[in-house]
């Protein structure tokens, strides 16, 4: 095992890099902006060129890099076949052929929310586990699941990809992935939006969310906990959805915990409780003991993640 | 390695054995009675004296036996601690420490229908795959889920348990396992006769399945084939529960295929084409790449995956 490793957490927006000692320790942390333009064909060698200038800045000799490993937002193969990243405009190809030929430096992908659930696991909330399922709760969802200490990539690159569970057959409106009544359009961020200005539409009772004109997932959980009637009811229903949801991933899995991530996690320990509530019967007699914890990690999950995957 | 292998498929009535050449070959098997009083105490001397008469029989030195495979109805820690097996009347304990203490051999344990997959995989429908999820649709539902070659025995040895997926909050009946909705409550033998009953309520339409006074599954499926228009019906039901509840699960873990077992399963292409036509709408579009196949191996997987676990 060499010194240093690096791990490269691509975005939409922004590329986050940051520089590990082996033993886990991140040394720096920086980022690059994300150049989608031409087939987004400048991102991989904008991080080769970012990760020679901070060698050459801390006056690391390459020979003591052990590897970098990179995320991506969309699939990607047990091989490092990424099958069309639509926010950073890639194609089909191999991301760990491409940058290590840029680099010289063995190279290992894994999809974001992957890998952000095994760093999490390394540094974070799942700290001494040996299997999780991470829930990232952004503006969509994000799925990571962990067995005996690695990733679930998926046969096609699809492993943990729960924000796609199919919960409602009723539904009407299109997920973005082109199904109807996905896990992630009752609870991401927006989806809380919808949920919320539905039980807001069914109801005549009055409410301090009936004020606001650009609600947001954080109102209803901030209304929630000042003892909103109607926040609640919203509350009562993401847990019932998610923690539905947690409970059937619990029967296929049998996970030692959840970690749960993302903006919509900010709330605290009500969502929580509430995902909980809701997990315990609907889930298998002996997946019950799961236990369920905040992730620690914030935006730093996918750089541990990454470099925890060349170790 | 050595050459030989012993699977032992631990059942509620009979205990299945199979003498393995370490290559894959099923050189013998044979069948003892299950001897449930005591607490099942006499199970396992049965086995290990059986293990021994079989080495005896065949001239084998013992010296030449890798080790023993052992599947048992229930829940196994990946450490090999039973959690309590009613059928057999055990309390929790180590099986892999015992049967290794009665015969000298290594022991490895896990759950039955875990590793009915296992075995499936190895010789069975699944020759050849990374990942698969095995559906023995039996009187209840048994699953086992394999990824990377590797069975996922859950944390508290309850992966694959996929029978108690919740499936329909609406369900009154009860659930052997205490839920309402599992997944077995419809898609087993016993599921589909309970949805076969239920639509011949809801209807006045004539059916041959009317006249029957001991309805089974099989009974079902036969008259679907003969065209019975209510039979049809719970053909579509069962498809649909089933295919959405498969979808669930590749949405988790995105295995390469689904192997479907048990007595169900013997109604043949007609069960696979409508549990294939509800799982690609009701999953995420990476995971429908999927295979759908029958199980090869029979009554005979749970032995060959339990040899398997020791090679």
């Amino acid at each position: 095992m060499k010194t240093y490793g690096f791990g490269v957490d691509i975005g939409g927006t922004t590329v986050k890099l940051g520089l590990f000692r082996t033993d886990g320790e991140l040394l720096d942390k920086w980022e690059i902006p994300t150049r989608k333009e031409d087939g987004g064909s400048r991102i991989l060698p904008d991080v080769a060129d970012s990760i020679k200038a901070k060698l050459e800045e801390k006056g690391i000799d390459g020979a003591d890099v052990q590897g970098i490993g990179v995320g991506v937002p969309g699939p990607v193969t047990p091989e490092g076949v990424v099958r069309k990243c639509v926010n950073l405009g890639w194609g089909v190809f191999n991301v760990e052929e491409k940058l290590s030929e840029l680099t010289g430096y063995p190279v290992k992908a894994g999809n974001d929310a992957n890998v952000a659930a095994l760093g999490e696991m390394w540094q974070g909330a799942g700290k001494g586990a040996k299997s999780l399922v991470m829930v990232t709760l952004g503006t969509g969802i994000g799925g990571g699941v962990i067995i005996d200490g690695h990733i679930v990539a998926g046969a096609t690159g699809a492993g943990g990809e729960i924000g796609h569970l199919p919960v409602n057959d009723q539904e009407t409106l299109v997920c973005g992935c082109g199904k109807k009544g996905c896990l992630e359009q009752y609870a991401s961020a927006t989806g809380v939006v919808t949920l919320t200005k539905r039980v807001l539409e069914a109801s005549d009772e009055p409410s301090s969310l009936r004020e606001l004109t650009e609600l947001t997932a954080k109102d209803t959980f901030d209304a929630a906990k000042a003892g909103d009637a109607l926040a609640l009811e919203v509350l009562e229903q993401f847990g019932q959805i998610l923690g539905k949801g947690l409970a059937t991933i619990a029967c296929v899995v049998n996970p030692e915990m959840f970690v749960i991530g993302g903006g919509v996690s900010k709330a605290g320990k009500i969502i929580t409780d509430v995902v909980e509530k809701y997990f315990i019967p609907n889930t298998f007699h002996a997946c019950r003991e799961a236990q369920f914890k905040m992730a620690e990690l914030g935006n730093d999950a996918g750089i541990y993640g990454c470099v925890k995957m060349i170790l």
